[in-house]
């Protein structure tokens, strides 16, 4: 267990326009309003997505593409530093015509139908991504 | 790419009863403690619910509805303003008897069983939905 | 309706190491961290997941098992008390490798692969879970 303490919000709500892709329009946006640390949150819809699975053996992230309208039933992230960059880790519950859901980590290349979202920035310390022997990833 | 920047946060838990409709109950709690920008999270269980699939060609939404105890496995959202009314947009997943997920937009008549509630509320600008033409929704 | 109204928050941002429980792991760091009242967001994957469906007629927690490694695609819960403890209840989406997902309440014996969280902290009333005839579910 890991973990870092802040305190004193700020929170921006936003919305993204048609056609803009969500992973990287986020990424984006947290950098230009200098969000080092934070917590996203977004619902809305796609013309095309993509999640990402993680296979525990492999480490390698296997990916399901949906060239269809889906909702954004679900997105849930954090903001901090890889390789002193604006990082974003979010994982994404998409759902289709029937409501069925399909979910996993947010692929670049899932492009915005519509999309709300929240950043609650974080103000302390500065958690860093660096690589995690025990499961192959990039962790804090 | 729209958005709004807010702080001093003020924060209400709270739960529906049994058999409230869960998003006019939600929307009249709001309206009721004057949050009039604000997220909101829940969790908890249905008696039947409902989601909603925007399509994107026809301009309509789709409903599928579930007509028996449903799991609700993740509610995200936001409070802001419509023609001058409190209103409420949400996203659900709902989880039957075997865990299988069903998501989208939270229809009016979905009818709570149990549900535990967050609504961050948000000082600052306030957002009001306005019919987009790329859409045909009304977005901030 | 009932609610609680809450100021002054601390944001705890952490990760779980590869092979915690996850419930209980959340609910001791809550404990340990003296988070009486929260909300508590995560992602990450698991190696192994249980969801809980609610039966509403015959009262009890009927459960779904998946013995290999899934997504956290979503998290979502709360800390307050239960018989003078710390108890959180969540609800989590696990994702499966076509990305396919399976929902409801955290079952213990759910084991992280990699868990990244936000607790949110709230300072004001203690909401304690009681015994509600209505559904026989304990809650504020």
């Amino acid at each position: 267990m890991k973990f870092f303490e802040f305190d004193g919000q700020r929170v921006l709500l936003g919305r993204l326009e048609r056609g803009d892709d969500v992973l990287s329009s986020l990424t984006e946006f947290c950098a230009h309003e200098s969000v080092t640390v934070g917590w996203v949150e977004a619902l809305g819809a796609v013309e095309r997505g993509g999640v990402g699975y993680y296979d525990h053996e492999a480490r390698v992230y296997r990916e399901t593409w949906f060239d269809e309208g889906m909702e954004i039933a679900s997105l849930t992230g954090n903001v901090s530093s890889k390789d002193g960059e604006t990082f974003l880790h979010c994982h994404v519950i998409l759902a289709d015509r029937d409501g069925r859901c399909f979910g996993g980590h947010l692929l670049e290349g899932t492009v915005a139908f519509a999309c709300e979202f929240s950043v609650t920035t974080l103000t302390g310390p500065r958690p860093e991504r660096t690589h995690d022997e025990a499961t192959g990833l990039a962790l804090w």
